[in-house]
């Protein structure tokens, strides 16, 4: 085993990158090079890695050389044309995006909720999506202490989901509202600052976003449990980082709100933000920057036997995205499945 | 019965009592005369109605000589002081506070639903909760055909259900954070501006917010069904005006998406935007200014029975409250229930 590795970036110039660079730092990876790689018209340009400036080089098949762990985030067209080539070159690739994730021979992979399906990886591992993670680090505890028979959530995610174009457009289109001048639609069809679009990609012919049908899948391919009960909407709202989520669970066997708080104040990862009377709650202000996903509001849903509600907050950027990917690549490292 | 009667609008100058005279306008209620009233603070201050400026009075419980219908939306405090001094000098109340909504001797109500329970009066009227009335409306062509078992509810709600300084916050807020000012917070405990509360009036022994206990007891009122199974979170976001809402429903009997648009198609009050294919679904800033709710992403809950999504978006300071209220009076006045 190797003291150090050389790590590639890939999308190093995007939101979930710059992130991921900055990770690999603060929790001292250990980095013998990093080689951050996008598209040709960001080449050349520098990005910052343990002080130093490091030039961008232009994503090609032939840009693997030497790499141990390829990070993909740019896209899931870009994955699908390159990861096969860092996996050809000996890379294990860790993919941000959704190209891979219900492939049968491709983990999805949260460190807190199913460490043990990074064995069985053919060279590509996949992050999920950054709604579902969040979800499933939450709903762990409960799941391993009183199983889960059925998920309802409805999200409120940051637009830096999708991108840094995307926080341009809500700060522009903010500015222009409240000076009365035009608002301008480039990355979403409709307005976006002070509104709500229950609209995250593309429809399905059964109603379902693209958004709701992953959220699904994936729990249910994370929990390795197929018979999941899970449905979601899925909603943008003006807020540049963190996503909110209102999760309504049923528990296959009875659990306190007591015995949750007990179980959630012992999982790694979560922190219980959860004192009503002191005004104690999750927020997207407050979780931006940090790794853990933010539980509160845990109430009995006198509705429904065995029910609950969750109020479950998380920077997408960070635990959503770039935290969870940098945890596989910690994973690979110390358990040994790299070598 | 009178060709016009008297109407005193207490409250006149906030966000709702705005809207209040100028629906009565745009309506064409049969007003001989308008008595905007409105804390002493407000006393004197002209508010248009018809083309007129007209004179805010100082609410006093001497206000309400000659009144025929008093509409009350200055909270629950105004409305407990003052409500009983217009009772006594003969009007019909109709409350848009929570002051009375849950006394059995006052009827909560919305017109496209239980028109019927304005009949058993005692002077006082209820008008329910801004995020109740546009779901019991949404949900009211599917409980008669169908009959609904459970509904578990998620709200986004806008900021001028609080009132017109939190709108002003809100509008401070955002541009202190474009251009990295200080954010002051008065209306709310924390930043409202880009971020989400998942916090709406004071918080129950149980967990619950007073907003969602309201809205689940409202619910059961409404539909005089005391069994009907509700659960709420309800939270509040950066937009001005509209509340949006994901409402997962299990109906009693077997009913399918398309007889569910099919009946809402003939329901009144009622706008179905819901055309995926074509990015129409309901949002905050299309709902502004309309009377109706908008209900659109229905689909099929494949995770359980009989269950469906819908998302409901109105416009809170109409049909959530003014319009609500007019349509009250209104009914007062073609029902003979006035007299």
């Amino acid at each position: 085993m190797p003291d150090a590795y050389n790590i590639a970036v890939i999308g190093a110039t995007g939101a979930v990158g710059g992130v991921m660079l900055k990770l690999m730092e603060e929790r001292k990876f250990p980095v013998a090079e990093v080689r951050p790689l996008a598209s040709a018209r960001s080449a050349g340009q520098a990005v910052q890695f343990a002080g130093d400036d490091v030039q961008v080089q232009e994503l090609t098949t032939g840009s693997f050389a030497g790499i141990d762990i390829a990070l993909f985030s740019a896209g899931a067209a870009r994955s699908r044309e390159f990861a096969p080539a860092a996996v050809e070159a000996g890379a294990v690739v860790i993919d941000n995006s959704s190209a891979f994730r219900m492939e049968p021979n491709v983990p999805l992979v949260v460190p807190e909720v199913n460490p043990e399906d990074i064995k069985w990886h053919e060279g590509i591992i996949a992050n999920p999506n950054c709604s579902t993670i969040q979800m499933v680090v939450a709903l762990k505890p409960i799941y391993d202490a009183a199983g889960i028979d059925r998920i309802i959530v409805t999200t409120f995610q940051s637009v830096s989901g999708t991108g840094k174009q995307a926080m341009e457009e809500l700060f522009s289109q903010s500015e222009a509202v409240l000076e009365s001048g035009e608002v301008r639609c480039n990355v979403y069809p409709y307005q976006i600052a002070f509104n709500i679009l229950p609209h995250i990609e593309r429809f399905h012919e059964n109603g379902y976003t693209n958004e709701e049908v992953k959220m699904m899948a994936e729990t249910r391919k994370i929990f390795s449990d197929p018979d999941l009960r899970v449905t979601a909407t899925c909603a943008r709202v003006p807020v540049f980082t963190g996503h909110s989520e209102s999760v309504n669970v049923k528990t296959s066997r009875p659990v306190s709100v007591e015995e949750v708080r007990r179980l959630m104040l012992n999982t790694p990862g979560v922190a219980i933000v959860d004192d009503p009377v002191n005004l104690e709650y999750p927020m997207p202000v407050s979780a931006a920057g940090r790794d853990e996903v933010m539980v509160g509001r845990i109430r009995a849903d006198e509705s429904e036997e065995n029910s609950l509600n969750l109020w479950v907050v998380s920077d997408n950027l960070r635990k959503g995205a770039a935290t969870n990917a940098v945890q596989i690549a910690e994973l690979l490292v110390t358990t040994g499945v790299l070598e």
